[in-house]
């Protein structure tokens, strides 16, 4: 069901409407940011977003946020953000639920292109 | 301890290292918008944000945000977008804390100024 900007978002019912890793969902929009859910397991991909900064606040699990120069490491309640232009590799050693705020235009495997690459993240 | 862009945040942490209600706290910046944390308990003033959307996600406790048409019932995990120019009343009726998402130039209460107005929030 798609969520108008009028309703209220419960973050665990989001969450149950689907299954797929690294695959975010839209569940809100403000000022030119989405707020998307995504459940992430295993590796994603180097890549950097050139103008835009990303916040993941994980809901659930753990998350490994590499950087070329050192390891960020977030659990349940805490949150990073990775700066524009940053290159970074998310991994997820088990099932993680995380809360991501970007742009609007942000792709979700930044400069790169392959097959976890969504063009249009469906709304939640 | 200010934060710097490069730290990972606690929510739990940063809200333990504050008291006061109605009083919001920056925890994290990206793309033009602020990441704050708030302890509310009792009723903030009708006000609205003419050029800015907010979002409120509940941590703890209950929130119920009142619009001129309607009210909105928020719970632990559960967030709500209040659209530009639409004005509201925040009311808690137990301390709850939550996380807002709004741009750096929101004022906390909007058109309004009063005592509870906070002119340069603090950033822990």
């Amino acid at each position: 069901m798609t969520n108008t900007p009028n309703d209220k978002v419960n973050l665990v019912d989001k969450l149950q409407q689907f299954t797929e890793h690294w695959s975010p969902r839209i569940v809100g929009e403000l000022n030119g940011q989405h707020v998307k859910l995504a459940k992430l397991e295993g590796e994603f991909p180097w890549h950097h977003h050139q103008h835009e900064d990303e916040l993941f606040l994980v809901l659930d699990g753990h998350l490994t946020i590499h950087l070329r120069d050192r390891t960020v490491e977030l659990d349940e309640g805490e949150f990073f953000i990775v700066p524009r232009g940053v290159e970074h590799k998310p991994v997820a050693d088990v099932e993680t639920h995380v809360m991501l705020l970007e742009p609007t235009s942000t792709l979700n495997t930044g400069n790169v292109r392959n097959d976890l690459t969504v063009d249009e993240p469906e709304w939640l």
